[in-house]
């Protein structure tokens, strides 16, 4: 069985990482090379030439082409030839490259590694807090040593806050407060309502008021592989509820994890919010702040996928705090199983 | 056939590398993570959390347990579980971490990774020079990427020193002394006289006096992995023989290897002697030179297992000189066979 | 199907290369150690003492006998055992290394890692520019990541010279002149002939004097893995043309591909040349461009070699400008499956 949903839109790269130049990233084991046309729409191709296989992402960009840099066959970005090497010999449009559905929506640039036939935006994560406005978004990018799922079960729960990020946002209350978990169609939740608590720091500065918050985490996992957690906190007695919290200050930490090969991930992290939007200077603050406590995931997971590798008679366990994790997982299964069936 | 031994005591470390902070350390293919608690007793536990496989020696040290990094799952020092990520849940003590049985002797903490009904510290190999009033001992780790049998080859024949060491303990009477081979039970040896020889620079300075000396080399191999070489000089006509050599100065070289997995080991070397063993600057002194001529041994050892996996078609070849390594080697045999044989 | 010929001569170092102390080289998956005799003669032999294995390579020269570094087993030049590990030990003389034929021929010594019974100094590639009176030859030697039949293809064809060396060599006539191949034997022939075309910066420089020259491209391959490439300019109107052209400059690569295993080669590369043959500055100065140039190839080649293996669904495709190549290779299959026949 596969261990990712084909027909899905991934995060191939942030909007700002793709460019005139060729990107070369490998999505769910092929290798693709993605680059911006003069009208900025992204194109998706094969980062193989179809002549002798060499990256078309070492290439040079001509107009809205690529040249290949070996023997300089020249490729449109449809990806059919537009020059043969020997510019003598007659152009054989039946040598092409594969190309890809992209989408460019939330920041991101979204593929479709499956059957284009199915590809549809409309199925792209509704990852509304990256493009509402009245909101700011920003992240970066990790690459990550470890099966994507890992870093699901990881975003899917947040007591390992306490012990991974000890020095920045871990908080005992989160071991503590009690989890209610479920899943709606290729949604899974898991909500942490902790009431009457002290802000820790990062919250305390947001919120620019002294006194007990109600404090609250929705880690919310869209199928394939996003999750996005709604955090923040509000004054005790400004009417703040799980459902409906926009008393206080709010962020939503947006995460997409998508796979690159069965034990590596591409890791795209940020996070949204709609309290201080206009202060750049305190995005880039927290961008950094953030990236140190991913570092640490990062870190984490690495090791946990080695673990894996070199423990084959010893298997996952799942406790109560992992059950977001175990939804998040079983949604993920029942779309491969379903794939895999029509196939 | 397994390469090892699984029913017997292996170095696990040298009690200076065992202390409060977990030690990671593979022994016989197996994960494994060793501490001291409050008394100094040491634990070793399968390093990999029963959760979600983090290397428990990532974790934090609580009192005499263990807290994973990941989650905070906590173990005593039996591996049961003591508190579960969330604290309100009910400690489940079905949830645990494996253990070994380990006993601490002659200045090394031993293991025994196999059948625990079986471990009995009567069969700790007696290297009892390294625990007897009169004598001291120090030494050092390498870990050296080859087969721990080729180090076994490798102390159990010493015309080596003329051509890998030939820098300091070499001598070309090794070359020519005849070797005497004799098996006892798990151990066998390999014995060299060398009556009135001129004392190579070491032992005319350990015996402080000119003249024409007997040397003698004796390598003992005791099962399943380690190796005694007693080495020294006595001037002739003061009585040493073969059997008995207090007469001059007299030390004992003590190497125990333990396989790490197929192809790399753990190399624990070290010399105890009964000659000037109230100077711990001589100590100092002759364990970095002795760290110096076991590194070369490393060197070779490596290019030596190297060799061997990219000449598949070519087998090694015993000579005279290698009857020591061959007769321990069949003793490892005799062992593993017996044990496969009661599987 | 094996992916070179076994009973053929292979390039396995510049004659500057291989000296008194030895030189350890894979050949055609074959650990070879290669030295010098005092009389300058070359011996070759396997690179793993009979006794362990150690690499020979690793031992001391001792007159024109190795002795290993491990136990000091000491061979002569015909691979036999001279000395035992212990003096004392008779002889045994069928403790041996395997030896290897080998030939000195155009500055390369060559190998015959085949059934020696067939080797035969007249079948070693016919490179003649390097050892024949009013040329002079130099070059250097690149450990290329790559299966060496690639190399074979980029010096068939050299429109590449466009694209991958567009800052030094490369012309846009290249693309443009029409190519004639043809098959001798175990040769393969790919000419290009550019009339009245201006010179570029190199062959103006070597030529010294102005006004439009014919142009001529010759690359012959010589079975197992030698390419040589015949170019240089004339003057319009000097009588050169594509059979007969010593009427101007002239110059020919050289270059000789030794598989070390399925996907590694070494890389022999020189220029010989029939002008400014006593200008030794002017030698080593092109040499050293020649080696940036071959340094991008060697950098398109390994990038190639990571793709293919990276890209399993895709294979190689052949256009008109790889006519060369297809036959060399043809060639190459041939001989392979003559072979295997024979076996």
């Amino acid at each position: 069985m596969s261990t990712w949903v084909t027909n899905a839109w991934y995060v191939a790269g942030w909007d700002s990482e793709v460019d005139h130049t060729p990107l070369a990233r490998t999505i769910c084991g092929v290798q693709i090379m993605l680059y911006r046309k003069l009208d900025r729409q992204v194109v998706a191709m094969r980062d193989a030439c179809p002549h002798r296989l060499l990256p078309l992402s070492m290439g040079i960009r001509e107009g809205d082409s690529i040249r290949c840099k070996y023997h300089g066959l020249k490729l449109g970005p449809d990806g059919v030839a537009q020059e043969m090497p020997l510019k003598t010999d007659r152009v054989n449009t039946r040598v092409c490259a594969e190309t890809y559905v992209v989408a460019e929506k939330h920041r991101f640039v979204w593929l479709w590694v499956g059957d284009k036939a199915l590809a549809d935006e409309s199925l792209i994560p509704d990852l509304w807090p990256c493009s509402t406005p009245g909101w700011t978004f920003d992240g970066g990018y990790y690459h990550v040593e470890a099966d994507y799922r890992l870093m699901i079960d990881n975003l899917m729960d947040l007591t390992h806050e306490t012990h991974v990020h000890s020095g920045s946002i871990g908080q005992p209350e989160l071991m503590e407060a009690p989890l209610q978990t479920r899943v709606e169609g290729d949604r899974a939740y898991v909500a942490r309502w902790m009431p009457g608590v002290d802000a820790p720091p990062f919250w305390r500065g947001a919120l620019k008021q002294p006194g007990p918050v109600d404090r609250w985490q929705i880690c919310e996992f869209l199928a394939p592989s996003s999750v996005m957690i709604d955090v923040g906190v509000a004054p005790v007695g400004a009417g703040a509820t799980l459902e409906s919290h926009d008393q206080g200050v709010r962020g939503m930490v947006v995460d997409c994890m998508t796979p690159e090969s069965e034990g590596t991930m591409h890791y795209f992290w940020g996070m949204a919010r709609s309290f201080d939007v206009d202060d750049p200077g305190f995005t880039a603050r927290f961008k950094r702040a953030q990236g140190g406590v991913f570092s640490e995931d990062k870190e984490i997971l690495e090791a946990q996928q080695r673990a894996i590798a070199l423990n084959p008679d010893l298997k996952l366990n799942a406790y109560n705090i992992d059950e977001g994790g175990t939804r998040a997982r079983q949604i993920i299964r029942r779309l491969i199983a379903a794939e895999e069936a029509r196939a």
